[in-house]
């Protein structure tokens, strides 16, 4: 039973899309091992550039390849449908979406999600290990495949359906783009006063550490937190464009949730 | 004249309020071995609990307050003044807040500015020695000796006018005020899904580690930084209340910074 197990894993994988995730996920297998045995990207530098570095070969057609333990689709959401039709229906294919569900796409016999909750930039090292992977598949065996896969590089994985990984998802962008684009809007803020952003890295971190012990709620502070409207107004009318309206909203938000409104 | 900055040192403090800076910083003063001498507060429980806590003494009135190397002021901003005009004139004074101004208090000999850059909550510890504090007093000799006093708490200590520091305070309640109710919402959003909010803290942890590396503009990833609409769409149409909205606002602004609007 284990020696079938053993036989059974995904041991080279196909690569489709270079963009963040699948240039991660290439480096992250081969560093365990896994090989990547083909990249596909609709931008041919790219994939000539990750091809060298796995060593390996740039895919020209995906209707040509032929043999292997799984096609990992790494496209934006728009144009998984499009990939998944012009692959070879004999193929196992897995997708990296967080929004994108199991039922919206062409069936097909082995058909699954691998899906990493983690932001990705090709310019950032990265170490998976701790990052969450959401597995799913309507193929128990083909799902436990892709799970065993995913614990390869992995320590946090685990079996969620398309509805779960979506809401997932949508929390993601909150905690994930919306404080990172946060931080952007500060910068600029503190910037175009001749302030160093800097300083503000340690109440960055502080505002994350907090959350190994308590809650985002009991956490809160600051002049919504404590009803103060006199602080609140005036940095509100210090603020202008963009900036102003998301200071309003947001303090507005925190000020009803703390009973000052 | 090192011997005489020694003698000049501020050695004992009265603290006014005990809320979450007022506590935390009475506890630093005390690990560093500057004494708390003496506690006011307006909620007199809190007053002899902080007072027991650093054996000390509870102050009954502002004005009876005879000799202290410092009388520093960690109430909300609105009672500021009140408090600095009850206080004799003879008293060293200095204040906690980001957001008043220097020259909006009465004058006096010697008053100052000790803000922290941080936030603080009365159940979280915290390493005080990275903190920032901003310090202003138009008495240049007495604002030495707040710098001299914050640098026996943090490693990390500097001048700062008080636009300066107003304009910090805006970028701070952003970067810790916003972006942790940015985490509440999240976390509301998951509970009401049956999941768990822990399995975005990698995430969450990565988003700030990233800015060790990258600009928060480089950091940027997601559907907004995409431009994929679909994607954000059936996101705000899976949402309500104020998350759509703020879930709106922000896409839209990731949108216009990267030119997909």
């Amino acid at each position: 039973m284990y020696f079938y197990r053993l036989m059974d894993r995904i041991k080279n994988i196909t690569i489709v899309g270079t963009g963040n995730v699948g240039s991660h996920l290439a480096k992250s297998f081969s560093v365990s091992k896994i090989k990547v045995n083909g990249i596909f990207s609709r931008n041919s530098e790219n994939a000539q550039s990750l091809a060298n570095t796995f060593k390996t070969d740039v895919i020209e057609r995906l209707d040509s390849i032929k043999k292997t333990d799984l096609v990992l689709i790494c496209v934006p959401d728009d144009v998984i449908i499009e990939v998944i039709k012009q692959l070879p229906k004999s193929l196992p294919v897995a997708y990296t979406s967080g929004s994108v569900k199991l039922d919206e796409l062409p069936k097909r016999d082995r058909l699954g999600v691998f899906y990493p909750l983690q932001t990705f930039s090709k310019k950032r090292n990265l170490y998976i290990s701790n990052v969450p992977f959401l597995i799913e598949s309507d193929n128990n065996e083909f799902g436990e495949r892709l799970f065993q896969l995913a614990e390869q590089i992995s320590s946090k994985v685990l079996y969620a359906d398309s509805n779960d990984r979506y809401q997932l998802h949508i929390a993601a962008v909150m905690v994930n783009n919306f404080t990172n684009h946060i931080y952007d809007l500060a910068d600029e803020h503190v910037k175009s006063n001749d302030l160093d952003f800097d300083l503000l890295i340690p109440l960055i971190k502080e505002t994350v550490d907090k959350l190994n012990t308590l809650s985002p709620f009991e956490a809160q502070t600051g002049p919504a937190k404590r009803g103060d409207l006199n602080v609140i107004n005036k940095h509100i009318n210090s603020l202008k464009g963009e900036t102003k309206d998301i200071y309003s909203l947001l303090s507005e938000s925190i000020l009803r949730k703390f009973g000052n409104k």
